[in-house]
């Protein structure tokens, strides 16, 4: 009994001991279900080596611990005397002993839990499965550090790790603006580093069919601009992503949204064409439009949909899916049903004459049936549904899953009738919400009933293109993926902010493009002043919501949102700045503390901020992206010596005086406003400096 | 008489007035053929309209049009009313009227010329093929520019331009560091940019075999990582390089070169398995060696090669460039043929029997038996062969290619002897020779004739993988180009550095990689300190020749260079740095016109590298990257000193003492020695501010 109390002490210790030092030198992200930080660790030397106990050859893990040996080998610049291993590498004095308990490829609901021990002369990953096993490789390859001499090291840990949610997704609107292959497989990469494992592609929308179709080639010949897929594209993709431990689940968005589908088959549209692809109605004065009049015109514009009273259209949709569930594994598909708002179904004689032959009392009813006869045809190929929230409706068969986007209602009223619920509502990264948003989404239902399966990061591609998409994803997708992944009780949005930011270098290390990507959008701009156009630049957020999107249907000279070059300031800086964290933690430690090194930050910072207007100025008259934001950079300087007189009040000591503050606040307000879609991001940390108090960051934004 | 003797004079002015404006605005890369800048210029906007007449639907001009859309989108951040256009597109008033007489996929000898006219109001292209077109295509772009309000405009010029040679070549080396198919279609999209027609990959060596058998699959199983193409990548990859006017020339170097084959098929080795892809001789000492004891390992290591005394060798390799012939459509095979010193052949008492019977006196003799019997598998292929200098011997078929790589005597025999030849040597991009010594390569005959195909810039991966490709190849490789494309009497070293910075910028805008690589590998080993590791980073150059191949080859605790991290700071810098340039150009202004601009160019440059050891001195201990080029840090400190002086003593006027020069001098060239395989390349600028006289460039460096 004393000797179980005394245990207990020493493992809360222990946990305290890890909480504390999670925060010091611990860069996982996502967090792991249970860690503690042991005394020792693990120094990587030249012969680090691994060896494999599972029952298969050539597996995906050892083609992951080929991966991580590289990654390593790059990281540590050490020479590894191994640098590949095979399914025979299975010797007992190995530095790292991995064993897998059962070879498993990637699905939804697969064991992904694995242990981890760390200790100075051994790393023990046991996984009950293949794809836990890739999880621990993804945990070790995230422990590295370095010491303060150069030397890189695994500190000592013990972990045992598994996912709150089975499904853990991001999905990439490929149809409004087409993305390569390279950049997908860099999200991929991406994605597994975070422990995702859905790729959700859009991969057809009234804008462009992005997928080969053999049966129907007009689909992709009339339906896109060349730019699409290949069958054999597919399969490698689906072979890099499941060595990843990803699946790929495609989606083919019906009854609405197949403008492009009706470029070379008008026979399936219930409204004569011809068509081609494009925007589905002109959006040209949706930016002078308020909040009524876009509703209306989402509920009475025409937009083009299947017609669903034709026995061909379903004979055609049979054939399409049979193909199509032929070439994707993955046991779902996607079939969209979202913003069908059944105008043209009103407008139509011939489907409103099918309604009332067949009882079907309005157009949501007729989506149904619509929606009953896919499902039918969904099940016949061996897969099961998925579908954004509008294709719910009382009478839907319970092993839909219903993908929350946008109405709360749809989460309880799906669970209510039994079916599984995906949520994408609050994870939209195209909103332009800081990370923090996303993390504390409160849509994430508690209850931790297996209908819940999680959710989806989503990325529709209106306003993003293959030169600026992975700054809009990365690093914010990771939050994401910790929120699914990591324990409800992981909330710390300081420590997130942290790990986002070395998660984020770890990605740029790997090959993503979007550290790489800001930074040439911003040599485009800049010619020989990159670093004061960065200086600005990285001080600038797009501002939130769909303003931004609004901004660009509305731009009267752009035949559509797809003709638009995404190169101005608000395309290419990120949603959260790292500067502004750098800055905020600055100020906030500085607040409590006073201490020399926070003030000697804030004041480079500032002093930076100040003189920059200077160096960038001449710059406004030659690049009009960059003269959209000359108010910013003005207000920079300005607030910036606010932010200098605050600091030297501070340390004068006292409170100021209230005029003072009062009238430094109100400058502040009135720079607080957006200039080319983006607005300046460390104001609330000036603000905390005048007022001598950090407010905490609003719980919330609009979206319009 | 008169009149034709007044045009004479006119177009001589005409002339003179170019080629003072080419260097002071036009930033075309390679020079046309023949180009004259004319009054006004063609302004850009939102209603720019392409109208195309040719002789056919949807081919590679209506593509490459709608990709010049695109990047003149983006560069201009204009909202084109037009992004795409079709065949169909053939309105008379249209802006950019072009003009092709006949269709053509790309192939050596097609007519590559076209004509661009440019005024105010007009932009004609002729070009009597598609490829012609391309190119010209590829003009326009290069001569959009921007004025000092921020609108772009084309200026107005006359260009007749063709090529010199038709063969103008990249050969990358995917087998000893395999390449991913994005570095290829990027390194494809950047050789059209510079009109570069030839990608020539070198698809298998000893260490790797990379490229899909399907009739004999061990090739690639066992005789890779796992890393190479399938044949739908390689379809894929073909006709991503015709659309943009690309050949692909496949090489599978033999009869040397092969150890990566007999992996999965020892038998058509000439000396017993088993084997495994890798480097075919133990390197580890080489890096001790002087050059005599290299030349000995050169020829008396036992290179595994085929067998070539069994006529089931041939039968295999009959049956394998029967496969690749149909994959490939190329009318040009390399079978390489380079290096093979004929050792395991005189070691293997079945293969000099074989010679005794047949009265093949020597290896040589053999290895021409070899050749020709391949040629006739070619051939029954209907392709042409190409080889490495060495396929050459007396008795060699004339319709035979040479490529020549080391040994000017071969272009000599090879002409002689009726062959076609191909130059390399002096364009081996990985000897890590500046641009401006392969854009005076010496090895390029003068001869007019047709034998003479052209060249080809090789990059060679024993020390280049993914992660620096890039930055080894570009932009220098744009050098090259223009040394095959245009006139000889194109040389001026000045100019073609301004130009090639300049085109390094489209390159990077087009979504190549050199920058972006560079940058990455900087912030990997920089942490906070990005700009001060920059500043020192820019004014690195790795060292010339091959010794930091023999470097990494010789590093003992390497088991191969495949193996080793290239994360050096010699993997990273550039070969030619730009900021040298920048700082070099100054110099010699100031030293002609001691004008105020160029001083302060001077100055603030000094400045800041006296200061920046100070910045970065604290990453040494942390980083073994860094710690191997901490000298140049202590150097740069004290050789921008002098020039600080130097620069003082100018101003002050008079020549200084003696003394005081060549102690300056003295120290100046004790600075100039490598660290970590990279030299700091901006000392011969700051000993022409010492000596008051900026010395010529040195004519050429020893490889070893």
């Amino acid at each position: 009994m004393l000797a179980k109390k005394l245990l207990a002490i020493i493992s809360l210790f222990a946990a305290a001991k890890a909480s504390s030092q999670i925060e010091s030198s611990l860069n996982l992200l996502p967090v792991p279900k249970n860690i503690q930080v042991q005394q020792g660790s693990f120094t990587l030397t030249d012969d680090f080596s691994v060896a494999i106990h599972e029952p298969g050859a050539d597996t995906i893990v050892v083609k992951a611990v080929n991966r991580m040996y590289q990654a390593l080998n790059r990281r540590s610049g050490l020479y590894f005397k191994r640098r590949y291993i095979s399914s025979k590498d299975n010797s007992a004095t190995s530095a790292l002993q991995i064993h897998v308990t059962k070879i498993a490829a990637p699905f939804i609901g697969v064991d992904e839990s694995y242990s981890l021990t760390v200790t100075s002369d051994k790393i023990i990953l046991n996984a009950p499965t293949s794809i836990g096993a890739l999880h621990g490789l993804g945990t070790i390859l995230q422990l590295l550090a370095k010491n303060d001499t150069g030397e890189f090291y695994f500190p000592g840990v013990i972990i045992q790790d598994a996912p709150r949610f089975p499904w853990r997704g991001l999905m990439i609107d490929v149809s409004r603006h087409f993305m390569p292959l390279d950049v997908l497989r860099r999200n991929i990469d991406a994605m597994a580093t975070v422990k995702m494992n859905v790729l959700h592609l859009h991969l057809t929308d009234n804008e462009g069919f992005r997928i080969e179709s053999k049966v129907f080639p007009q689909l992709q010949n009339k339906g896109s601009n060349g730019d699409y897929y290949t069958q054999a594209q597919i399969k490698d993709l689906i072979e890099f992503a499941e060595d990843r431990g990803i699946i790929i689940v495609p989606e083919f968005d019906m009854p609405g949204h197949t403008k492009s589908w009706f470029a070379g088959h008008p026979e399936l549209a219930s409204a004569p064409g011809p068509y081609e692809p494009g925007p589905p109605v002109d959006f040209h004065n949706v930016q002078q439009m308020n909040m009524s009049t876009i509703m209306q015109l989402v509920t009475t514009a025409p937009f083009p949909a299947f017609d669903p009273s034709k026995e061909s259209t379903y004979q055609f949709i049979d054939k399409f899916i049979a193909e199509m569930s032929g070439l994707f594994p993955s046991p779902f598909i996607h079939i969209g049903a979202d913003e069908n708002n059944g105008v043209v179904w009103k407008n139509n004689p011939d489907i409103v004459a099918f309604m009332q032959a067949h009882h079907i009392e309005n157009t949501h009813a007729l989506q149904a049936y619509f929606v009953s006869r896919v499902r039918e045809i969904v099940k016949k190929n061996h897969k099961q549904m998925i579908g954004w929230e509008e294709m719910f409706s009382k009478d839907i068969a319970p092993d839909a899953t219903v993908q929350v986007w946008q109405n709360s209602a749809y989460t309880k009223k799906a669970l209510e009738h039994g079916n599984p619920v995906l949520i994408s509502k609050g994870f939209y990264l195209d909103q332009f919400m800081p990370a923090y948003i996303e993390y504390k989404n409160p849509e994430l239902p508690d209850s931790n009933s297996s209908q819940v399966r999680g959710g989806e990061a989503a990325e529709w591609t209106e306003i993003a293109d293959k030169t600026n998409i992975e700054t809009r994803i990365w690093p914010r997708a990771a939050a994401v993926a910790e929120r699914l992944w990591s324990p409800a009780s992981v909330t710390d949005t300081d420590d997130m902010y942290r790990r986002l930011f070395a998660v984020s270098e770890q990605l740029d290390e790997q090959g993503l493009q979007h550290i790489a990507d800001y930074e040439r959008g911003l040599r485009r701009i800049s010619n020989e002043h990159f670093d004061a156009v960065k200086t600005l630049a990285d001080v600038l957020a797009p501002i939130r919501g769909y303003k931004k999107l609004f901004a660009q249907l509305g731009k009267p000279e752009s035949v559509s949102y797809q003709t638009a070059p995404l190169v101005q300031v608000s395309d290419i800086v990120f949603v959260d700045s790292r500067v502004k964290w750098q800055f905020r933690n600055a100020v906030r430690s500085y607040l409590v503390n006073k201490d020399a090194a926070s003030e000697a930050i804030i004041m480079a910072f500032l002093v930076r901020w100040q003189n920059n207007h200077e160096q960038v100025k001449m710059l406004f008259a030659y690049s009009s992206q960059l003269k959209a934001v000359e108010e910013h950079s003005k207000n920079l300087a300005a607030v910036s010596a606010i932010g200098i007189d605050a600091l030297r009040k501070i340390k004068a000591g006292g409170s100021p005086d209230a005029n003072w503050t009062n009238e430094k606040l109100a400058i502040l307000k009135s720079a607080n406003k957006s200039y080319g879609e983006t607005e300046l991001c460390i104001i609330p940390e000036i603000e905390a400096l005048v007022s001598q108090r950090l407010a905490p960051l609003p719980a919330s934004y609009p979206i319009l």
